[in-house]
């Protein structure tokens, strides 16, 4: 269901060249209102791609009438020349589509550094424009993977009105953002500073908590767009904890699929004395080389897990951290806890629990292990 | 020659019986004087391990007479009891040598969370104390190995005084000092005041630059010991620059041995508008997994430097930095650079270069390769 489960919208994937494998590389979203609002939140990486420059122009009218994705190259760091491709791309949508390139977001992923294909992406505009359909929503989905498995979509259905999603996703997944682009659509009618206070609240506490290898990325982008073709305009809480839950599902897809992962890792810290320091000691733990490979090895190496505490600057002290793997409290007061034998890991999810002993504060980051797969996918990339 | 080379000292390794394998696992370094000056340097994880806590107390004194170092077991994360053990060394220490627990640095390594067998310990102190000899630094560098492959010894040698060292560390490298256990001698006549001097001045630009995988140590402990047996005191920037160039030599053979690597990674950034910016940088580059893998692929790319670089806070415009790697540079202002196959990536060494058009400040940070081997090692390291 995808982007087109919410009312009003179209979408289409097709192979437009761009891979040379020939597999779907270019996604179109088009929003056929009546409403036309969006909100958009993209990387923090300073060093951002051609397509988040020119999207986060878009997004600031509040406006965007549709979305051109392509994977197969992501443009980033490609100077003027990517620039203007960028705005070719948004322009050549808007010759198809009727409207204008000002309300044409676009995002790109794919290897950095290199010029998109403009002879086979513009073109592929084109056939993707002829090709929308209130059904195109997992064909969209699937011309937007790079290294994911699996394409990765999830609808969240209310009385009258739903909020539906694609994303991709699979490495450079980190804070600020994954290496990942996501299109959220719904048909409840709410207007851009409503969609905006909404999507910031629900990345806040689901992509920006994935951290599958702590790389960020140069092209994260997420956009939440609202045709209020429903008819219904929900109560804000109500829509907001709609996005919430849909961005928690696609958040956790992305990690179910991160490059190479055998175990999905949820890191849970309780006892602190802020939410920042809760998120700050989770992503110290998150990126634990060593620990993410003792969790590959099934290794309950507690240890590792106070290495990367005493690195932070969170309120703590070493002799009252506590620390369960699979809920077997294997360090206790800063030492030697139940017997770590106890502790089963042949589950794909494995939960890693820390308590600060420092106040009352949580949050939650999932992760994954480090494997050879991850290495050998990732030494090969580009060559 | 290794910590045996400065007049004054004696030293021994011998097998415990800590190491279930019989391996060498216990060394001790005496410093007869007839000075018997020291300075240290120890991990700023805040979770530290007992011989980290007693030997900080022990340093205060300016004054080490005897270090006792044992591999085979971290003693950290042990409570009030791992305290207790270390204590027990010092004492045994003493006894045997006719000196003062209070003037004997203890050093552990090994796997975090278990006490050490006390049993074999504290026998084997007393087997060492009996084999002491001006010959034995080798045999004290041998048994402070852990998952090294070689163990590392250097000296500096000048007209009538010399600065020698050992060293063990291959993985936990990172800032804030590696998982390392280092001790330096030397036979000048230097007085404590004038050897921390010299050592924190060496250490920020050697062992404090040197990133193998990220992961900070809870027992990291550098100390820096002076008999005065030469009877010459050198001028404080001469002897300051020994200590300099044998802490290089050392953190050079710790990079070049990491667990598991394959490729040894100079990162130089250069054109920084501060040194912390040059550092911040550097680290950023030296700890990102995706480059990581790249480098271990012989794979020249570039895009994941940018991406690294954008995460910091340091001064920079993206559309001004260039990146060379093996001396080509392969990105210019921020885009594609020259021709990323002119890149030779088959040697051991490699060199990335950052410019970030910002300044005149530079530093070099040392990193290794993420690769299959790491991750073995690894996962089934306490397993």
């Amino acid at each position: 269901m995808s982007v087109t489960a919410a009312k009003g919208f179209t979408a289409a994937g097709i192979a437009a060249g761009i891979k040379e494998n020939g597999n779907p590389d270019l996604a179109l979203v088009v929003n056929n209102g009546p409403r036309q609002a969006a909100a958009g939140v993209f990387t923090s990486n300073r060093v951002k791609a051609a397509p988040v420059l020119w999207s986060e122009q878009v997004l600031k009218g509040g406006q965007v009438s549709a979305v051109v994705l392509n994977s197969g190259g992501a443009n980033a760091c490609t100077g003027p020349q990517g620039f203007q491709d960028t705005h070719a791309t948004a322009e050549k949508a808007a010759e198809e589509l009727g409207t204008s390139a000002g309300e044409v977001a676009v995002a790109s992923t794919g290897l950095i550094g290199e010029l998109l294909p403009m002879d086979k992406l513009l073109p592929g505009v084109r056939a993707a424009a002829a090709a929308l359909s209130e059904h195109g929503g997992e064909k969209a989905a699937i011309a937007i993977k790079t290294t994911d498995s699996v394409h990765k979509t999830a609808v969240v259905q209310r009385a009258g009105w739903s909020v539906g999603g694609m994303a991709k996703g699979a490495g450079m997944l980190a804070p600020g953002l994954a290496t990942m682009l996501v299109v959220l659509t719904t048909d409840a009618d709410v207007d851009s500073a409503a969609l905006d206070r909404a999507l910031r609240a629900a990345t806040r506490t689901t992509f920006d908590r994935v951290d599958s290898d702590g790389c960020m990325s140069t092209n994260d982008t997420v956009l939440l767009l609202a045709s209020g073709a429903s008819g219904e305009t929900p109560a804000h809480d109500e829509f907001a904890e709609a996005v919430r839950e849909l961005c928690d599902d696609l958040a956790r897809q992305l990690i179910g699929d991160a490059e190479g992962a055998s175990k999905d890792i949820r890191i849970e810290v309780v006892g602190a004395a802020s939410e920042d320091d809760a998120v700050e000691v989770g992503r110290s733990i998150a990126r634990n080389n060593l620990l993410k490979c003792a969790i590959h090895g099934e290794d309950p190496n507690w240890g590792r897990v106070l290495s990367a505490i005493g690195t932070t600057s969170a309120r703590f002290e070493p002799d009252q951290l506590n620390v369960a793997i699979n809920d077997v409290w294997v360090c206790k007061n800063g030492s030697v806890g139940e017997d770590r034998d106890l502790v089963d890991m042949r589950y794909r999810e494995v939960r890693v629990t820390a308590d600060l002993s420092a106040g009352s504060e949580s949050a939650v980051i999932w992760a994954n292990d480090l494997t050879a797969d991850y290495v050998h996918e990732n030494s090969a990339y580009s060559s």
